[in-house]
């Protein structure tokens, strides 16, 4: 049976503060039939893919941030997605802002199968940012108020994806640069990997020596040693252009097993990109050199979970024995 | 206080079976006076840098391999290196294979300070290849049979480098695949990790899809993801060339820790390459994006040190609830 399908990466170039939901959605369901035509059986929509990128704008009161939040899904405004991929038959990645019906907020994604059913859902991790008001930043990265870290774990399922089926996840965005992710997917035989991202073109931290050209190059290097070192292909989808007077990168990629970029965006505005995935590529990596099985040695990992942050060494002078 | 050193890289070129080690030390000090005059501190030498590769060759009875192995350092052979290392005022790194008085064997690195004094060891914990012959094989990789896993962990030292001082880490060869290793040193603050590596130009499994083009570059996706995803310096230096009939290949690297390559070989012979490194440039990714304390989440990272193999996921079908 043949394991491949057409991948889609639908980039959305930018979602002013003043715009409402149906913008996007009307130019998300645009992109999925574009996508469609092109071929694709998935689309990958990116993070927070219904709004302006809100945790750049600080708010007080939470509960008067409830308008950023999606409190149910599929809702009335959310709705034409799902119809139009039942209608095609594609299957799509939506990254959304939570709030449950007990109050909790986190930074959500999901799968959804055409059947508009929930196949696998998550809720970000490695939330990047802050909590309080900065003064010395340019502009608020405010995730760590807006949300809480993820209560799910990294879960995959195996679920169909076009004509075929796949071992399924999903990280966002800031995730993408956590080994850790990546691996306790791979650990789940992950195949296909679908993440959004929303990422500033500059560092807004005020701190010197920060190289700004080499952004979108560290957002590609974490997710094609992701996919290299996990044997797995990976959508990865921006949210791009200039929202609110604040650029974010696009440069949306779709990438293989061995870590190649197959395709990647390279406007600031929607887009959509395409590549074919065959998942038998995953299994080379997974039976020889990343087999884990026969190579990790997770009794010298320790520190990685017994760890939060980082202990300084001890110290080693001449004169001493090491 | 200044944190600046230079470092070099001190790529070999292919050392043949029958060579002793008189040759190659010979070569080696020659590099490290070389190094020396391009103004480095510190000189990273290859991994098993005294002799071929010998895990290419089988050998039925291990007792009869003891001439691959040291079985002290410095001995009356590598002495020489020693002696070079104090006369220039220079640090240095040298891989080798390890034959304790027990009997043990292992793949060990050590850094050595001018003074002569080991302030680092440590022993390759990721052996790749077989531990059997393997008829399958066009050539063999037996470093599972020559070698056992290393038993000290990934240990990071605060030492002198030049006129300064930092936190040193050591990975050999396959290591440098494993983000586990990386991160566990970054959890110990590295700053500078020193490998080497003999790396064949072609996967010799004979599975059909690998893309040999891309074994350079998987070796430094890996090594520029180390350093950019633990805000350290690494020097990784090649044995390269054609030994026995069997290609290495070279592009040893010094990268940064925003992931950038300062200096690559682009040899397949003898070859030092040097860069300036700057301590405090690991500090702008530790105390922000990679601040381990801020933004880690082990609670989600059982599977790490929980699972050695990878596990299937669970199937998700169409009308079944998410």
């Amino acid at each position: 049976m043949s394991r491949k399908t057409v991948l889609a990466a639908a980039q959305l170039g930018p979602i002013q503060r003043a715009e409402g939901r149906g913008v996007a959605v009307g130019r998300m369901v645009r992109l999925m039939e574009k996508a469609h035509s092109m071929g694709a059986e998935v689309v990958v929509f990116p993070e927070l893919a219904l709004t302006t990128f809100f945790p750049r704008w600080y708010e007080e009161d939470l509960n008067r941030a409830d308008h950023w939040y999606e409190h149910a899904l599929p809702s009335n405004e959310t709705a034409p997605l799902f119809e139009a991929a039942r209608k095609l038959g594609i299957g799509f990645h939506l990254g959304y802002a939570e709030k449950t019906p007990d109050g909790r907020r986190f930074n959500t994604a999901v799968y959804v199968h055409p059947s508009g059913e929930v196949a696998l859902k998550y809720r970000k991790v490695h939330l990047p940012g802050h909590k309080e008001y900065d003064p010395v930043r340019k502009v608020q990265h405010l995730e760590k108020r807006y949300f809480e870290p993820g209560d799910l774990g990294f879960p995959v399922v195996r679920a169909p994806v076009g004509g075929t089926e796949a071992n399924l996840g999903l990280l966002i965005c800031n995730d993408r640069r956590w080994p850790e992710a990546w691996r306790v997917l791979g650990l789940q035989q992950v195949e296909l990997v679908m993440l959004g991202y929303n990422t500033p073109s500059l560092n807004m931290e005020n701190r010197g020596f920060e190289a700004h050209h080499l952004r979108v190059e560290h957002s590609q290097l974490s997710i094609r040693a992701g996919c290299y070192q996990n044997a797995c292909y990976a959508v990865a989808t921006a949210k791009a252009g200039t929202e609110d007077g604040h650029e974010l990168f696009g440069h949306s990629v779709i990438v293989n097993p061995q870590g190649e970029i197959l395709a990647q965006a390279t406007t600031w505005d929607d887009e959509v990109i395409v590549a074919e995935a065959d998942f038998t590529r995953c299994e080379l990596g997974r039976s020889t050199i990343f087999d884990f099985a026969r190579h990790r040695r997770p009794e010298h990992y320790a520190r990685i979970v017994e760890q939060v942050g980082s202990e300084a060494p001890p110290v080693w002078r001449p004169g001493q024995s090491s």
